[in-house]
């Protein structure tokens, strides 16, 4: 991978891309994750500080209804985002690196792997780098706005008020994340510790993003938090894939790297969104078997993806930017 | 606080409830939460491992309707419990600490405080102890079952069959959570930082346990939880207070010890129930203003609470157990 060091591209966002490609190389095992399979590394982690904060949140009036009946009605906060941390001791000044999950998914994403592996938030961490981890607004411990589900069960509403809440069934995942093209026949070549498979489905929650107004409420969201870290490598996963993108075009300056795993989309910016891209150096990771059907058909295959990618990385370059492709399958490794 | 030691008193659980006893009496600061806010420690924090995994959780077969509709229908996982994980260097031998939160929460409850001061998480790793904190079954990183949901979004089953999903008003937690008696004119002598109270409102997720059939799935994963851990204290707290009982029931030999923080309700037991209970260490524990009305009148008052386990933990040291109510404010300490 030519990493091209530069005015814009600091040698702390060169070196998260380091550690990126030292994670996607990772050997798997072949155990099911149960408390008793989680793995303990043989070195200690020393933290400077660890905890969690909020991010945003508007604060919104809804009725005694809205709220579950139980108790007055009033005001509480929604659109928040939760946000987890560790900063390493003695690297308290590098830069932050911000962790966004996918479709279906929270911040667990980046924790312990399903087969009890240390998780890419702790990997970071132990590679200097102070790690921040979001539930995405309307999942996990962000949380979610409940009031128009309250009102129709009150019939105060019509059903087709409800957002869709979207989760992959455990079938749909095989084509759709690429083990293997049909469910329970893996690909010979496949990286997932299939074994660990069922322990996957548990970090699923119920999706209601696909119901949400545009611009998704997450981008500012991730934005401000690149701000009040002042400058941070900010990294998308598959649903959120574009989520840096779109943060780096509402705060340039605070967005100091960007990586896209396995974006599900690469939007198609305007000349001046390209330009503003162009300052801040981007990485999009693919894997392999992007050509298998999805079982998904109004979306894009992820071949779809990977190019729609080498189009948008390719007007960043042509405008004087930093932006690469990195598909390890196509380098010789898995 | 007499802290009886004996055959069923170890020095661990001992040593978890005088932590408890410090935590209580913590000073409380003034400043409201946001990152610039949020405090760090003098000295490291120094792990021999954290993460994550799950407990529990049933396999089920889901329709592409309910599944939200994008891909095919399948099987999920539901009723899995998600749980966080620190353990100190050194400390990993001592008795591990559960930590359950209370209604409309998420284990978010025991992390960094409202006002950016230290959670009890990591106040009790540096205590010595493991900590683990779930996020109850159907909140947070946990999930929930959406089926329903889609079910009636799609017209094929009729609103009244939505659970209702509890929210507390800003307004309605200061008489139910006693900061004071109305909304907006704080106790003279309350503890809570009230610059922050704006934080603890983003804390908050829906919660549809109210229409969870019973017995509550939370009890049997705490006692599974504890099982796995080879024994362990289990601390609950408000909705949840009750949980480490219910879970000791299931499990007596894997419950170390249980602590009732501001339990909403201590249940009647049975002579028989109460005999298994005397066989672990018990502390309830209760602030200050119980008499306030909560503005839920469906509810008991915390005096009442208060009273119900007067009760029964007078019954369990009638059954030679050892169970104490911990009440700072009338010790003298607020």
């Amino acid at each position: 991978m030519a990493i091209h060091r530069g005015s814009v591209w600091s040698d702390s966002a060169a070196l998260v891309i380091s550690t990126l490609a030292s994670v996607v190389l990772m050997p798997v095992g072949a155990t099911a994750q149960a408390l008793a399979d989680v793995q303990t590394p043989d070195t200690p982690l020393v933290l400077k500080a660890q905890g969690s904060f909020f991010i945003g949140g508007e604060t919104v009036e809804q009725t005694k209804v809205q709220l579950g009946d139980l108790g007055p009605g009033g005001h509480i906060t929604i659109n928040q985002m939760y946000v987890r941390y560790m900063v390493p001791q003695g690297g308290e000044a590098n830069v932050p690196v911000v962790m966004l999950h996918g479709a279906t998914l929270t911040g667990k994403s980046w924790e312990t792997t399903p087969d009890g592996r240390m998780g890419w938030d702790e990997y970071f961490v132990r590679k200097g780098h102070p790690v921040y981890v979001p539930d995405q607004v309307g999942r996990g411990r962000s949380g979610f706005n409940q009031a128009v589900l309250n009102d129709v069960r009150a019939g105060l509403a019509t059903p087709d008020r409800l957002p869709p809440w979207l989760r992959f069934s455990d079938e749909g995942v095989w084509p759709n994340f690429r083990f293997g093209a049909k469910p329970g026949e893996p690909f010979a070549d496949t990286q997932f510790p299939m074994a660990a498979i069922g322990e996957l489905s548990k970090q699923a929650v119920p999706d209601p993003s696909f119901g949400f107004p545009q611009p998704n409420p997450n981008w500012k969201a991730l934005a401000d938090l690149a701000g009040q870290l002042k400058g941070a490598v900010l990294m998308g996963h598959s649903q959120s894939g574009s989520f840096p993108l779109e943060a780096a075009l509402l705060n340039p300056t605070a967005a100091k790297g960007l990586v896209l795993v396995e974006p599900g989309r690469c939007p198609e910016y305007t000349a001046e969104q390209i330009k503003t891209l162009a300052s801040v150096p981007t990485l999009v990771v693919f894997g392999d078997h992007r050509d298998t059907p999805t079982g998904l058909p109004t979306l894009p295959t992820w071949q779809q993806r990977f190019e729609m990618c080498q189009a948008t990385t390719g007007r960043v370059r042509a405008a004087a930017g930093r932006a690469e492709m990195l598909a390890p399958p196509a380098r010789g490794v898995r």
